[in-house]
């Protein structure tokens, strides 16, 4: 009989005595704390509708997690056999208890990453499993999980109240219905909200550009036919998901540039692009002012901006073919953020009611790039350690390389970015767990009093994002 | 009644005990030795005239420090508000009472900051305050500090001593009249000494080249008219400066591009210059080539050669426009130096009678190219974490990237590059903390011996600045 | 009498008591297990030949190792000095007692290097030395050091054994004859396996490339005139290494660009470069397609492919002209791996036949590019911290950095990569060291589980290794 599977209730604090006991008492302070979601892709269709529910082991912990699947196949196993639909139709695995078996006979992969913190927390936390996931404990644990996924309690309205999340933001095309939306803030129970998510219409290389243009002009009930007309219509939906609860937009890039085009040069381009026709550099220029054209507009609306880059998406392109898009295959490159974006900090940076928040995949950015930038600019805010970087060492390296020359207080606190709701608490509890021992760490160095440490550690769990995002007290009346 | 405001005596060493008490041991041994400033900002005016005084405590601590007025302003502080001057003319805060009150008022913000401990140690150690400062206790503050600040023992001529100050070295661009070094010397109390800092005179795009060159000319008693002539300059000043002591140059590049151009090539750029007619790129190769001049002459004349690259100056034009240079806006780029640097090195790299000093802002340089090169070249040395690495931090990311490649004996100690001269004390003891906390690091971990480590403290507080400088006794009978 | 030389038994280990302990017992179960060497540069013929000697202890520990020559040259002193040949057969110092006093006058210069770690190990555990090195002991070392050489247990093959090394692979050119190989092959006493390095033959670049070509045709038994001889021969050649047990090849590229060209256009380029008329830009192209036909080779012959990228060669062209390369003078560029590779991993990055290890000179691309590379495709494992990264810090880097996004299992354990033979075990003995103490840390801060980690140490030590270069009982059978 093997030992009961547990989690060290001491995890992530140093294992030095006195830095130990401090990490203890500030994260004491904020454990439970509710939880602050400003960024994340939860499908809002999970918590609008009062039947939903997660469906199978699999589809609530294999299918949708391309954290999972990319490491799953980095050691062998063909996405087929992890369930992925094929997109010609060819066969795939369809049995999730098989699916679960190949996920637990590979579960050892996972040691040393946040996703086997994160998946560990929930089955143990969350789920009650009481064995270690592995090859002989599969199928027994599929039969509990799949039990208990099917009682009321563990509905996404159920735990979303369990997991005391206060507020929970969505990410959402800006074509959007957004009838997910409307029926949550009608109902007022939950406080769920879109974020403004323009990527579709803004890059003119996109597929399908011209389809995501017109889908954005019945969205917005504009007939787009020239850029005048589609920069209403993006006023325009910005405008209804403001109304809706948005405090923020959302932007990715594969290169952070800005810069603005002249009018007739931004109508051309933009014509050419509608009839598919705007060369690569065209398409980049006009991505540029776009990003320019978004921060004009944040001004104005006051919604919030977040800016991701340096993510070169769909690096496989036979994976792409086979399996569609996010599945693992997206890989970061070198970014530069200070040439890039002077354009757009010089025309917007301090004005006062501008909020910018940057993130990157390109850790060499932060000390040399971004903590100056944050440090001189009063618009700008740092995203925390996103996506291969949500993770312990990641979250200190952040920490270490960034407060020195920007302050904690031009941080953004913490977001989530998950689609796996079962998650969410255990990606908070990480980030809690590891800023109250980094701030801990600050103490037993003389490098703060244990006073000030008190004060920041509740800044870090929920403070600082809410402020980031406009989602404090204050905000929230709107 | 709070308690007493005071620095715990154990502070940026580790708190595992065994790493502790070695690093006591050899701070000890550390703590109280002279100072040697190799490199840094201050207006020898403040110690040329007996009688000069720092003036009001908004003077000391917030005006003149771009360390504080940035981050300031990234919290939403106009820069008016401290006190900026405007060069419009336009109103800017008088009352250096309100200038304090919002310094205070802010003062959290520089937690986790190096700013934050260099301040709480000036205004405990050096000025003696006992209450921490923020908005209640400001004025009090204010009115303890102006009242110190009057006395003869705080004039900056008595701290010098005070501080134990063995030598000081400032910056003094190519044209300055060194007036105030030349009263120093004569004097010969304190061991203030000029650095050559030619930025001005070799860049052609930097604004009003020309009026520099005649100031150069000037100075040198030379009529400029020809490239040869501009030399010629060049080589008579770096002599006065030598002959008031100097023993090192300064220079700063976007990029440490070095390459030599044929004499005519320079002629006819150095002319075109003069009449504000050398393009981008012409500008560009001059100043590379000029970068191999001064190297040339160091090897000729001895003087250390120090090259600081990778900030992009004044990102925000409108402040520079509002305000002037040097108020927080410089932000570093990305630098390349295997390429750069390779014409200069293959040239002079292994004359003994040459020194180059690399400073970097771009940390991902350090184990990829700058350790390489200074533990391959006889006349590379690189100096210390520089800026916004200027921090417990920093320093440790420093010593433990670069020297397993380089060694120790290829770095140049501590510099602490600052204007805030009553900051010098406590920018000097937050090197001697973490760097012998770090010795004491590899002493507990077996990597280093006792008697190796208590060798090795005092050549990081005081003897590789010494010899990187040649302000050693022997260089010093110079 | 000063204290006997010795090495902390607890080195590399944390200071902190639980980690310290946690260290010592994961560190017990792999200290003794045999040494797996799958890459490295130790010359065949030394243990090919029983008869071999390592000469005198200046032929063992300064004349072969750049690591020490070019640190040793930093600090000034001339590499003739240290006893390099001329190439111009100028003088340069042949006694051997006065070459080793220089090293040991200078030998303080490796503290906190791994050099020096390595030295001092294989000097007291190999060597039984019992003073510190320095230049009042170095000429009773010397004669200590001596009078073992000379001893038959201290011959490469007894040294071999008494280091129970399992299997030890060279480096070889692709147009080597392998008579050392041969020879030891039919003795089936020692496990020695060459490695195909294809350098000089596939970048038309390289001096005297033509000749490389007539080299490996010769070797081949084929005459080369056409691009298909070319290619006929390389597989012939592959074939040769891997009938006398390689079981990997070995790539240096300054920048690891594949790309495919048309079969005209690689005829085109060859037939210039074998007449020396390959323009740069041509000469780059074709290495870009010669690392895609090597993938092609290795997923049809199934050798394990080795790519090393980043490092400028002979940096100083004076030094090579004048002593020839490997002198320490290559130094690392910032290198691209994201958008270079791209085309030959959609090519072959999923085929289950195919093993792709990756080694880099810049650790900015460790989180950036490679995890995530390593982490998505089935074929990419990343390679061991390479070269001026061979060190403690060097190791938790890359540990810390590339475990949380790849895993532990996508990385190809431990290589020395040294020509050092006796300081073979010392290399794997810090790595075991390091390894496990980053093991132990993740146990105390509850990470990982006691079990897990007795279960990765091996791995860690032995087992990556040999499942990535195909070494394990399994593969041997081949």
């Amino acid at each position: 009989m093997p030992p009961r599977w547990t989690l060290d209730p001491d995890r992530l604090f140093s294992a030095e005595p006195s830095q130990r006991a401090a990490a203890r008492e500030l994260y004491a302070l904020v454990r439970d704390l509710p939880i602050v979601s400003p960024h994340g892709h939860v499908d809002p269709a999970l918590l609008a509708d009062p039947s939903a529910r997660f469906g199978s082991p699999a589809d609530l912990f294999v299918l949708p997690d391309h954290y999972v699947c990319r490491l799953l196949h980095s050691r062998g196993v063909p996405m087929e056999d992890l369930g992925i639909a094929t997109r010609d139709g060819s066969p795939h695995e369809r049995d999730h208890r098989r699916i679960w078996q190949r996920f637990a006979d590979h579960f050892y992969v996972f040691r040393s990453t946040p996703s086997g913190l994160w998946l560990s927390d929930v089955l143990i936390s969350v789920f009650g499993v009481t064995e270690r996931l592995d090859g002989n404990t599969a199928q027994r644990i599929y039969d509990h999980l799949a039990e208990r996924l099917e009682r009321p309690e563990f509905s996404p309205r159920a735990l979303y109240e369990r997991f005391n999340i206060r507020v929970l933001c969505t990410t959402d095309g800006a074509a959007d219905s957004l009838e997910h939306h409307r029926r949550l803030r009608s109902e007022g129970r939950l406080d769920v909200r879109p974020t403004f998510r323009p990527d579709a219409v803004v890059h003119p290389g996109t597929p399908g550009f011209r389809d995501h243009i017109e889908r954005l002009g019945a969205a917005a009930g504009i007939e787009i036919t020239t850029y005048a007309d589609y920069i209403r219509a993006l006023e325009e939906r910005r405008a209804t998901f403001k109304a809706l609860g948005a405090t923020a937009t959302d932007h990715g890039a594969v290169t952070p540039h800005a810069e603005r085009l002249g009018a007739a040069e931004a109508e051309r381009i933009f014509s050419h692009a509608l009839r598919g026709e705007a060369g690569a550099n065209d398409a980049a220029r006009f991505s540029a002012h776009m990003l320019m054209e978004m921060a004009r507009m944040s001004v104005e609306d006051g919604l919030v901006m977040q800016l991701h880059a340096g993510s070169l998406r769909n690096h496989h392109g036979a994976l792409l073919a086979r399996f569609g898009p996010d599945r693992g295959a997206d890989i970061p490159v070198a970014t530069e953020w200070t040439r890039n974006l002077r354009p757009l900090l010089e025309a917007y940076g301090d004005d006062p009611r501008f909020q910018l928040l940057l993130f990157t995949l390109d850790e060499s950015t932060y000390g040399r790039e971004l903590a100056p930038l944050a440090g001189y600019y009063p618009a700008v805010l740092l995203g925390p350690p996103w996506w291969f970087f949500d993770s312990p060492n990641g979250m200190v390296r952040f920490l270490d390389q960034v407060t020195e020359t920007a302050g904690l207080y031009n941080t953004a606190g913490f977001t989530d970015d998950t689609r796996a709701f079962c998650s969410i608490p255990a990606r908070h509890d990480v980030w809690r767990r590891v800023s109250s021992n980094w701030l801990a760490g600050l103490v037993v160095t003389g490098r703060l009093d244990a006073e000030e440490a008190a004060e920041l550690a509740p800044e870090c769990a929920v403070g600082l994002a809410e402020r980031a995002y406009r989602l404090g007290a204050g905000d929230r009346s709107t």
